[in-house]
């Protein structure tokens, strides 16, 4: 099924019809937000402002990391059911944006948000969501789907639930400007590795295909073209629409599902040594299409025909890592803050096997795990 | 702002989950559709099947006619009215699920549907209305916008609002293959429209235009493979979802709307001589392209160059002209069953001043009228 509910409102100063998107969904609400920048960007005041004019009273809950945790979601929605707040805000980027999501299910249950998270319960209500978003990246705005990690567990997961969609999204590009160039650019690699995820997914959809060669080109197009002149809206705003056009479903239609088996293997990154989830798909997304280039040829060679006019795929492969890189960002591990000896390769072979990391559409074996690491180090 | 809230089912045999969306929204429905082409494609009784296991009692309304008129939609409406039908299904093509979604906002008030067609009254209520398609065309299964026309003021008007979406809309591709040759070919011409609609709309929007172009493409990769093969599934599949994408808002994505003067051409075409919706704009869309290329070239050349890789006005319009005829559609209102002396050309000019036939993007003037129709004679 087609189905997105979801208000997105796009542009400049845009919060200004937050409170009337509010007013009717209750009279208080919890407020969520991550380390600070939001209060940096302008993000942060104009919400609150947008609150107050809207009559809805405030809860605070801050303090959400990137790569953020359950732990945090469980605090915020122990706050939220013991202040009886009647909606959520979140202020941020993709992890205060999935935090709120796994909160707005939480608040009305007695359980841990991990349980919604791990799929061993399904939620059957949710306090309204309306997200700001001040990152260019994960999608969530318009979406059902939210990732949470257990440190405890070593577990990174994603999953959805129609009670999961932001009631209202509120996209201005002008907060994305104070974005650090590595996150900007790691924004730019997660929309392309989402819209590639769909690239090889199942199904025959050559309309849906055409749409995600589109977002492709699109931030082949303007993310180098942003990198250097980062305070450009106009550029701002085209990344932020690619961004949100990348995982809303359109790259899904006519799909039984995406892959998604990069994403794991960049989950496995993250959950281990914190590695920004932008950083771990430019890192993890050339070690999977060498991986797959002998076992779905036609795949890679259609799609170096549509970004690039050329049908060799060890040639498609070095342009996209040619293009990671004019973002700066990375192409092996490396490349991070992260250590990469036999230890630090058994120990991440571990988290992927722990995690179970494969695609939906096409399978990964321990072996492939192996040739995967190996490929990224 | 974005916003779809449309449940769209895709797929063959999809109406069988009808039964299922139904129960949920009432006990009776007012089941509306055409002259009876439903009954030989089996989307009729598909349908009735569904409702009655949803247990949902039925009410029928027929004889819609394409080009629909504001009289059956207020018999249509009395009728719901007086029987106190819960929900508005519509089965059909374009002109069963627009009277459908008049129909739907009508029978609630005490008034005609022509005030709301015309913009004189806004709805602030309306029957949960279920669509199930069987003509790939206008798209209105995913919008809430409604075209239909009042033969005695010679008016064909679209007017929209958020409570004219459907709910839940049916694509089952099966249905589409008894249309007949002629309004197969129309349907690939109209929903190229509406994408070029968006084209010619205002706006700087990179990404929404590659959105368009890919929908272009689409339509002539498989529109012209399907007139060769009309039984052929999964070429009614592509471009049943290619006409629902060209006309469910992505085409408008960051425009301040399209354009839509060659729509208001084409109307006064059907409202005056009964010419199907699609023909007629196979013959408007050449002879606006040629009115607007000195006013507007740029947009003319960035079209040639997505769609052909070449930058002459006049030969993208040759070009699409030689696609339209590819479709077995016309070019010119001598190629239909209308009559083209000196009388009717002032007859026709006489119904576009009625109707006060303009784009929101690109005005048209009187004398625009009168170039325009010189040149669709």
């Amino acid at each position: 099924m087609i189905y997105n509910p979801v208000k997105v409102h796009f542009g400049k100063d845009v919060v200004s019809k937050l409170g009337k998107a509010a007013t009717p969904l209750g009279k208080k609400a919890l407020l969520v937000y991550g380390k600070g920048s939001v209060k940096r960007n302008g993000a942060y005041d104009q919400t609150v402002a947008a609150l107050r004019e809207g009559g809805v009273e405030i809860v605070e809950f801050d303090g959400i990391k990137s790569n953020p945790v359950i732990e945090d979601v469980d605090k915020a929605a122990a706050l939220g059911r013991s202040e009886n707040v009647d909606m959520v805000v979140a202020v941020g980027g993709g992890s205060v944006i999935d935090s709120a999501k796994y909160i707005a299910i939480s608040i009305p249950v007695d359980h841990s948000g991990w349980e919604f998270a791990i799929g061993d319960k399904k939620p059957s209500e949710a306090l309204p969501l309306i997200a700001v978003l001040t990152l260019a990246a994960t999608g969530t705005e318009m979406n059902a789907v939210a990732v949470v990690q257990s440190d405890k567990e070593k577990k990174k997961v994603g999953n959805g639930h129609p009670l999961m969609f932001p009631k209202h999204s509120f996209l201005d590009p002008s907060f994305t400007r104070s974005v650090p160039e590595n996150y900007t650019a790691y924004g730019v690699v997660d929309l392309v590795a989402h819209a590639l995820e769909g690239w090889f997914g199942d199904g025959d959809a050559t309309l849906t295909d055409k749409f995600i060669l589109s977002i492709i080109r699109e931030a082949m197009e303007y993310g180098p073209a942003l990198m250097k002149d980062p305070e450009n809206y106009q550029l701002r705003a085209k990344i932020m629409f690619a961004a949100t056009m990348a995982l809303n479903g359109l790259t899904a239609q006519g799909k039984k599902s995406g892959d998604w088996g990069t994403h794991g293997i960049g989950h496995a990154m993250s959950v281990l040594w914190d590695i920004p989830h932008g950083a771990s798909l430019s890192i993890a997304f050339p070690a999977w299409m060498k991986l797959q280039k002998e076992r779905i040829p036609e795949r890679l060679i259609k799609l170096g025909e549509g970004l690039f006019g050329i049908s060799d795929p060890d040639e498609t492969i070095r342009r996209l890592e040619e293009f990671f890189s004019s973002l700066n960002s990375p192409l092996k591990i490396s490349d991070m803050d992260a250590p990469t000896g036999p230890a630090a390769k058994e120990e991440l072979l571990e988290v992927m096997r722990i995690n179970k990391v494969s695609g939906f559409c096409h399978e990964l074996s321990e072996e492939d795990h192996r040739v995967l690491v190996d490929s990224m180090m």
